[in-house]
């Protein structure tokens, strides 16, 4: 069994409107000190494999087709279990 | 300046129909190894803070005010940069 996590950003540049609404809330409930929010996803998947290098290969693939937006998005795999 | 990325999860035994529908597109996708998908948010903040406790004070505050319903979800806060 291998566990996985799995960070999706929004690419540099590109406008995250839900980030600046987190941010204007902030500042509304009293936090003048927050400069910069973004918000990404962070997904933790659990594979029935036991080869970590495989493992690996397939969930960039699956980022990469479905669970990131390539276009918009950067993501990175971390292996945390099983390796 | 301080850099923090908080994650914020779903508690153990909260349903997760998002993950649910990831799931089942991996699997028809071709994926059959997929054992469970769960999905959190990933929020990098940046505070204009030279003082990583009370950052650190202040962001677990934030989760728990605004970032993160704590009925359902967890969070965990990892001071990045600054510390």
């Amino acid at each position: 069994m291998i566990k996985a996590n799995i960070f999706v950003t929004l690419k540099k540049g590109v406008l995250d409107p839900q980030g600046e609404a987190v941010s204007r809330s902030l500042e509304v409930l009293g936090y003048h000190r927050v400069e910069d929010v973004r918000i990404g996803k962070f997904i933790e998947i659990v594979l029935d494999s036991e080869d970590p290098e495989e493992a690996r290969r397939q969930l960039e693939e699956m980022s990469d087709k479905l669970l990131a937006n390539p276009v918009i998005e950067d993501f990175r795999v971390e292996i945390v279990e099983g390796e």
